[in-house]
Formats: C-alpha cells, structure tokens, sequence
C-alpha cells in the first residue's frame, strides 16, 4: 500500500526543534566488562534535532536503534557503557539523515558488593548514568558517565553547639574540669542523615573513568559510607565515623573535587565535572544542597593540584 | 439529539465492580474552621461500586458532585473537612441510583505556626487527610480523618553501642574513671533521621477529632519535631532533645497509642487507629517501618489505660 | 565486648504492633524457570508482627533474610518467584522467634518477546509482583502473584455520540443516504489512552498462575495491546483494533474477570482476585478506574463460567 | 553563649561552588493581582553561589529570605509572581553578603475558570512556575515565568493510514466509489492521548507576560484542550475537534512558537523561550517529545513573522 508521507510534508511555516525524540524507553543490557558481565534495566531517552523542512521525526527509527544497539552490545567483547551510549548516539545520526545532531541518555540501578565494618559481604544499591551527544561532522560524541550514590552526612556545625552546651551544662551540674575536658576527646551529638551524591564525567575524547572509581571516591568523601546489613557493632562504627568526619553538603563537594583532581592528574583540563550533594536534612523538612559544575582545568588553578 | 445510552446497556455475562471512579482531581477547597478559613488544594478520589446489571458509570457525575459540594461549602459556617467528605459521600450516592456504595479520600498540604527553640514563629508543613464511605441504608458514613507529619528519630541502640565503644576508647587512651563516668550524664552520638508518621482515626460516630490535635499528639511523640528556620542555638537543643528521647519506629508508635488512649479517653472503643512510622535510616539505603491498626477497645484491654 | 540488649527490654506500657520491618530494599534476584533464567531487579520490602514485650524488631535480621534468599535461589533449579517469596516468608518467622505473623512483598519490571502487527519481535516491558504472608502455625502462607500491564482503552460512548455528530454532519451536508450509511460500516473516533491495569491473585494452595499467562489475559481483554515499535502499518492497525473494540474501564476489569473465569476452570473458589484498570483519559486532567476484589467462588455464582 | 564560626571558618583547600542552598520549601503565597487575589501553595528552591574562602552557606538565612518576602508580599498591591520571585532573588544576595550570584525557583498548582463544550464553567487545573536569578551588579534579575498545560494531541500519520486502510476494507466489502468518498469528508480514528506542554519564558526586562495568556497560546495549539466536566455532546465535540486537528508533538511546539511570534511582537529578540511537548503515547509504553530552546530574535529570522 502506498502511504503519504506525513512525517515528510512541507510546512507552510516552521522553526527547527532543538530535541525530538522517546523518552522511558526500558530494555536490560548486558555489558561485557573484562573478568564480568553487567546486567542492567536502564530506562533509557533518545532524540536528534529537526530541521524546519521537516515535519516529523519517525519516532519509531529512535526505538529500533536502541533494539540493534542493546542486540549488537550482546556480541562484543570488552565492552563499556561509554561505548555502548556512544554507538547508539552515532547510530541515531545514521538513520536520522535530516538530523545534524543526536542525544541520548540512560540511567540503570547498579550494585556492587561491600564489605560492612562487621567484616560481612554485603550487596549495595547505586545508580549509573551514562549520556552522549553528538553533532554531525564531529570526531568524537560527548559522552558523559555518572553515579548516584547515598550515604551519611553529620553536621559539623551542631555538634560544635552542642558541645558548648553540654560542656555548659556538665560545669551547672557540678562536673570538675577534668571532666568536662572529656568533652574534647570525643564526638558529641549531631543531626545526621541521608545524602544523596551525584558525580558525573564529560568529555569528547581523553580517559574516561570507571563507574566503579567514581563511586569509591564519593563514598570515601562522604561523613560515612552505608550499608544494607549492619549489626549491632558495625552500627556503632558507622555513627563514630561519620561523627569524626562531620561535613556540609559544601564540604562534601570540595572534598570529591579535591580528592579527584589529586587521584586522578591525567584527567584533561576539558573535561566537565558536575558534583552535587543534597542532604534529606533530619532536622528540617526541607533539603539542603550544593553542587559545582566546571571544567578541571578552572579547578585546578589555584589549588593545590595546580598544574605547573 | 437523541444519544445512545452506552453506559446503561444491559450486558450478556457481567460482574458487579468494587470500585469505579475518577481519581486525581484537584480543586481548592476552603472549609470555614470556627475563628479561621482553611485553605486546601487537596488530591480528590471518589467512587462508587457498580451492580452486574450497569455497564458503565457516568464519570462525569463523579466530578460534578465534589464540584457542587466545593460551592456548598463556601456557604457554610463552622464546617469541618469530615462534615465536607460526609457530605460528598452522600451526595455521591444520590447521583448514582444505581450504586450501594460510595466512598472519597482526599489529601492537600496543610500549615501550621509553630514556635521554634529560637522562639520563633515558623510555618511549618503536615499533610492533612480526610475519606468518608458510606453503604446506602446507613445511618452513617464512615469517616476518617489523618494527618502525616515528618519530624526526627534517633536510634536507642546504636547509642548505647556507642557509648559502650567511647568507654572503651577512653579507657585506653588513659582517662580516669572519674572522666568516663561523664559519658553516663550526656547522650553520645547515634543515627538520627526523617521520620514519617501517619496517623489515621477511623469512626462512623462518637467525637472526630481536631487534625492540629492529631499533629500535637505525633509532633510530641517523635525524638523531636523539626522546624523549617532554626538558628545555631535552636538547632543544638533539637538535637539535644532527640538524642534525649531515643526512640525506634516501634517505640514511636506505641507511645502516640498510648499518649492518644490517656489524652482521649472520651473516644469510642470501636474507633479505628492506624499508626505508622518510617525511618529514613541514615545509615542504610532502606527505610524502617512499625505500624498499627486496631480499635482503641483491642488497645485499651491489658494497658494502663484500660476502662474498668 | 557485651552490649546492652536494647530491642529485647521490657516495656512500662506496651501494644502489639501489627508490621515492623523494612522497605525498599532493592537486590538483583535470579529466578530459575524451566528453560530459562528470569533475571529481576525487585525493590523488597518484609515485615513481621511485634508482641507487646518485645521493644524492637532486630531490624538486620530482615534484610539477612532476603539476601540468604536470594543466594539460595540461585542453587534452584525449576523454581519459581511464588516459591522465592513463601521461603522467604517462612525463612523470617524462623529469624523472628518471638514473631507470629510475617509478610513479603516484591515488585519489578519485567520483559517479555511479543509480535508486533508488523511481525517483528519486539521485548515489551512490564512489572511481576509477588506477595507471601504467613501466621506462625498455618501449613503454607497465603501467595499473590501479580502483574502490571500497560496497554490502549477506546471509549465505546464517545465514539456513538461522534457517529451521531458525523451522521448529522454529512446530511447537513448533502450527503446521499447511502453515503450515510458508511458510519455505520466503519469505527469512527473516539479518545483513546494508555490503560494501566493490574492483575493480582491470591491463594494459600491450589494451582497458582504463570505471570506471562496472566499478561495474556490482560493483553487480550484490552481494547488494544501496545508496541514499543510500530511502523506506519502497525500503527493503524493497532488503532483499529483498538476502535473495533472500545471499552470503558468497567468492560476491561469484567472481561479479564470472565476470560479468567472460562479459561481457568480449574482455580478454586477461594483463590481471591484483584482486577483494577486506571485509564489515564486523554480528554480530562484526571484518571477513570474500575476495579474488582472478590473470590473466584463468589464471581463464578450467576455467571455463565458458574459451577454446577 | 559565644559559638564557634563553623560556617566562616577558612579552608586549607578549597573551591568555588556554583550553588548551595535548600530545596523543597513549601509556604503558602498569596499574590494581589489587580481584580483578584491568587492563592498558591508553591515548593520553592532557593540558593546562592559560595566562594573558596567561604566554608558554608548559612542555610538558616535562605528560609528566613523566604518567609520575609511571603510576609511582605502580603502587604502589596498590584503584585505579580515575576515581582516577587525577582524580589526574593535580590533579597538572597543582600542576606549572603559573600555570594555574588543568587536564584530561586517556585511551582505550583493554579487554577482557572474555562468553559466546556457543554457550556458549563469547569475549574480548571495548569501547573505556573517563576525563576529569577540574579549576578552581584546586575541591573535586573534574569526573570522566568512559565506554564505547564495538559491537554490532548492526536496523531496526523496513524490517521492517513487508517483511512487508507479503510478505503480498501469498505472498497473489498463492496461499498461503492460515492461512499468510500465519505472517508474523505470525514475524520477517521486515530491514536490520541495525553500531551503535556511546558512553555518558559525568560528576560530580564522588557514585557513579561501574564501566565493566564501564556495558558491560552497553549491550549489553542493543541489538538484540543481538556475539562474535568464533560456531558456525552461535550466528550463528542472534545473528541471531533482534536480529530480535525491532528498534530504531531513537533506540530505542537511550532504552532506555539508561530502563535506567540505572531500575537506578541512587542516581546525582544533577546527574550528566551523554551517550549516542550510530551506525548504520553496511548499505543507504545514510552513517550514522545518535542522542544525547542531559542531567542525569539533567533525563531523570527526567516519566519513569517521575520522583523523588517
């Protein structure tokens, strides 16, 4: 049957669209990493640009690209989610002709197994992330990869009230001095909670970063870590650390920056980091935040990973 | 025109329905409080069941009853949001003669001043919750009336784990016993959080009561109320008063039954309470839950507060 | 080190709780089915009942509890997720000595190969659930297996109102008769939506269903299944099918519940069955629902699936 | 009691942050509009860039910003939410006297009176947003205020296929040439659904508009708008104005851009619009999208409404 061409129509009038496209599309993918195979269940975006000749953008062509990428990902070796996002960017460019431009961007949950401070093996729940996008004619997509991982954070702030208080009244209770130096030797109450750390990577060309690395470096910036299974001792560890390691949401920010830029120094100077760090404050019914976003190199100068 | 009458079509084989309704109609509503107007824009569901013989529901006649019954209740004086759902539950049952059954819930933000440890005034936001079902031939519905309010818990164990592992600490770094024993007259850290409380009472008479004295009753029960704007020295006594008041989900939730059987002992045995407490743990990645349901009668049985 | 037995200390003034557990709990599970391995990312949530004496839950012991679960689902062969949910259940009586009560609940999303009216192969996205209750003592827990299934609704009464419209239309208009007559020949429009519906059923014995036999029956009592790809053919062919059959929410939840009734005579009376169907209407803001909750017994009386 | 400067304290390594501050504010607002008061309960962000030296943010400053310019808004006549957002961005830079940029953003539901088919006024619900940002030394905020609007799309291709398919069906039954005309005279079935549309506006001068127009450009580009009360002639006269209207999400987002050129040319070049369709697809699991991001300066060269 011979079907008019909708999508093809000229327009009487038109503009271009800067994004058309599916969005939530979900499929599992396997990736092939060296020594493991990754299984995830991304919900997955796609879209290209659209020229003001063109009247609509054969939606179905996004759907069938994911379908070949995820089909041809089965069959490669040591393969990564950068690779993967990147072929089905350049992909969409293919069989969008019109297009000058093309995007896409999943997001997956990710486990990786933890040891607890009990000394136990323990599965934990994170978040992965990985976009690309490209222009025709570029050499390389922009790809981005990122983690989403929750954790702890203790107000340095309180707790330094808090100790002026209890100290206060410790002295109005008849405690000695030598008592109330106490005081000085050990972390004191402090609201803590939830915080929720989003870290991402983007670059067109230079070494990219393993999820895994990203994931460790905010985890280790955190006032502690979690995790799913804690036993009574492994509790108690838990709070300790986090309470001898109180942080704003800023500090948590600078402090990844700051150990990311010293761990990894081949990282180029192009490439844009994005940290954000919100905290599900326990005390307010609000959340607190901060977040940078800037190349390396606007980091680096001035600190004291300044490249010489 | 004469239209075709789809919805009342006799039908070959059918089934009576539960439920059939619209759901997530939102519409502001102010109910005149003695002394102050209430201003809601609450989330509406109503239905009604549907007998074998009624192939479709007129939807349309769903939204038009919570629409008049908005408009009525701007004309009334001292109305109350339970006397709202009754009266919509009603209605909703005149509309549909065919039906045996009808019911509504509704939720909306809801605020209230509260006085912070700064001595502030503050708004502070709660959820506030309101259904009403009712059974053609009733006397009465059934109303319930809720509210969700999110304050601060923080956990009894792992305090005393930690306080255990100070001890220790103290000890080996070479304190006296006479600076140990400070850790006896203060709380010491523990995990603290959001929590989340739900309380819902249940009743087709006897005295409903005030939401504000709903929100009291769980503001006082928490490990401590949190508040929207806190200053250095408001925020040192929140946490002072949590981690003087430690508590578990479980415990939360026994000592609002038990604050509500003392504070109100004129209500009815068969007046239904659901309690429910959610942890945000700040330690795991999950939540902690503890919930009751039951009469205040299955309550009173056994406990101090039991009518004699 | 000896630590205080904070959970286990007797309270003053106690209540029974009803639940007391965790939520959200989210961990990769593999389920083995003959011929094939179902790989899930559920989020879990399990609880227990509390007695009075007993001030806390051990809340660590739930999570054990699922991921020794879930490594002992991975030894299994020809297993199944209603079998991994009632170990489970009775795994968390076993855990919680002094409970009596224990429930689990799991949901994920879930991919299936169907054909599109085009004939290609597509994975189509749905979600499993999988429920297991148990009270000390009962010889097997009560087991729901459920599924989501999103498809399209046509609306059967809009669609005889725009015949009537169209009718008058094409007689204003000069139309012949004969011409007229076409409307009757032909779907005419209507508006149509995305459908939601969900599919639970429960039993403590008997035959429990296969979740892709429950998607079936779902996808068949729509107006019309959906395709993640659909080229121009298939889509028209879907809306025609979707016009040759409206229904209104009220005709889904009926027909799935006869459908089910006729081809699965074999089910006991007491299995309990939840049908709901949410049509997200394209011409309002709000949704429409319907939904049934009923024993198969009570279904099959005065219907023609009743058993003589 | 003199307390520690946690906040001020200077850092031995430090970074620039591009944003701190709190998210998630709820607070009633009314705004006095000439001829009316709005009442809106919007969930507000606000937040402050932070420089190396400064270690954290004062959060406490951020709320109390908030409260004060609700309690003044309170006190003014003529207000728009452009004011008011504009009034609390400035106020952020005056309260963090070491920040040198400040936003805010606010959304919430609103609601107008509309007239259904029927005839009848129908309350109607649209979700309105405002932003302002502002850098230290700026002479005026950059100033957003937008509208999200659902309504219904139906789809121009699926429709051209089926009447195709039509035309063969009633030509193979032996309809006549005269009848099968009629397919031509008439809309045929197509898919339609739920389409949500975004359109942002930002300056930071010149001719802001009023949210209520930006509603009205919205809904008479869609296929048709949508009522929460729809008797059967109004359903029918919904559902055959979107068929006579079909469009594609990229149709959507041009004939809003092509609308709001040609209704409003007092508004600058350098005004950005943002304008974004989503299809909430009644025959796949996914959605569809459509955006455009532009000057308007950029969207009128070579437009027909092109400045001359």
């Amino acid at each position: 049957m011979d079907l008019p061409d909708v999508q093809g129509r000229e327009l009487f009038s038109s503009y271009n669209l800067s994004r058309v496209g599916v969005k939530g599309i979900k499929r599992p993918v396997t990736i092939h990493r060296p020594g493991k195979d990754v299984s995830l269940v991304p919900s997955i975006d796609v879209m290209v640009n659209l020229p003001a000749q063109q009247r609509g953008s054969h939606m179905s062509r996004h759907v069938e690209v994911i379908h070949r990428a995820v089909d041809s990902a089965l069959d490669m070796e040591n393969d990564s989610l950068e690779a993967f996002v990147e072929r089905i960017a350049l992909s969409l460019l293919e069989s969008h002709e019109y297009a000058t431009y093309a995007e896409i961007g999943l997001r997956a949950d990710y486990f990786r197994e933890r040891t607890s401070p009990d000394g136990k093996a323990v599965l934990e729940n994170y978040v992965i992330a990985a976009n690309a996008s490209v222009r025709r004619g570029d050499a390389r997509p922009l790809r981005t990869i990122g983690v989403e991982v929750s954790g702890m954070s203790a107000c340095p702030c309180a707790m330094e009230t808090v100790r002026k208080l209890l100290s206060e009244e410790l002295s109005e209770g008849g405690a000695t001095p030598e008592q109330i130096k106490v005081l000085d030797l050990i972390p004191v109450p402090t609201h803590n909670q939830k915080n929720r750390v989003e870290l991402f990577l983007s670059s067109t060309d230079g070494v990219m970063m393993d999820a895994d690395e990203l994931i460790d470096i905010v985890e280790r910036n955190l006032s502690s870590p979690t995790y799913e299974i804690l036993k009574r001792m492994g509790e108690a560890r838990v709070v300790l650390e986090a309470h001898r390691r109180p942080k704003f949401v800023e500090d948590i920010v600078r402090d990844i920056i700051d150990d990311l830029l010293g761990s990894h120094p081949e990282l180029d100077d192009d490439v844009v980091i994005r940290v954000r760090s919100v905290s599900e404050e326990s005390i307010h019914k609000h959340d607190a935040l901060a977040e940078r976003v800037s190349t390396l190199g606007e980091l680096r100068v001035g600190s004291r990973h300044e490249r010489t």
